[in-house]
């Protein structure tokens, strides 16, 4: 259940990403990316995925190779979803590696925390790395690092 | 020059750490290896590392092997050094995963970014991860990530 804190809503204040105000094309990738992510646009999002793309979360210990198995998974991870919110504290890019700082807010049914009848509000801090290639329009790599802990000692209070 | 961001001053307020005013092993050894290291105290940091231990900026695209080469550059980054903070923003691990989001401040001497006879003044993001061995008290690999678009933005106006 872990694994559920990857979908996410996205809600962005543009003015936070570039001092000069041009986002590069990397981060408008990501943007976009993360955009068909929280909106579980399937469609627009298998777009961005080739057979090579991998998708991970390192503290869930998950990792998911190609198109397929990453829908799949995300398929998945909608499950008992009732509001996700992805609020980016900042994003940076340095080529194709994109880094993005933020706090994950989920709200989802407590039967899948071992909560049943109970509505589970999280927040918890994460990072998200993205290997995009812009060129073709793709995620190579998409990495999540989320405060678990945090999450754990929140569900115990509810 | 980028990489000389990797050394840090650290001001830590512990409270932030662990709801339970806990810190769980791994976050504790990497507290006591930033220490090390922001104090360029390279006799206590050289124990942290071994011959496997790596050091990466995936944002300068660098990277260390083994104690020996790991230390040589950190001796080298200390060149026109200031002063140095790393104001930890948030702090948090997955078993032997420690990920630190933070803000870096940096005063140094202006030559060494090609603006001579100046003090120069950054403060930008960053992220490090840290996968840390608690049993033989090492770090196996340290990767840091920074948003040098900012940085070079501070210093184009100084």
């Amino acid at each position: 259940m872990r694994s559920l804190l990857i979908i996410i809503v996205f809600f962005l204040s543009f003015s936070t990403l570039a001092s000069n105000g041009q986002i590069p094309p990397e981060q408008k990738l990501a943007l976009n990316y993360i955009h068909a992510l929280t909106n579980n646009d399937m469609k627009k999002l298998s777009t961005f995925y080739s057979r090579e793309s991998i998708f991970q979360d390192k503290t869930a210990d998950k990792k998911y190779v190609g198109r397929s198995h990453i829908l799949e998974f995300i398929h998945r991870a909608h499950e008992g979803l009732i509001e996700y919110k992805f609020t980016v504290e900042h994003m940076f890019n340095s080529g194709s590696l994109v880094v993005i700082v933020g706090s994950y807010s989920y709200k989802g049914l407590g039967r899948l925390f071992g909560k049943p009848g109970k509505v589970i509000n999280i927040s918890v801090s994460g990072v998200t790395t993205l290997d995009v290639d812009v060129k073709n329009h793709r995620i190579k790599k998409h990495v999540d690092m989320i405060d678990y802990q945090t999450m754990n000692d929140q569900l115990e209070v509810q």
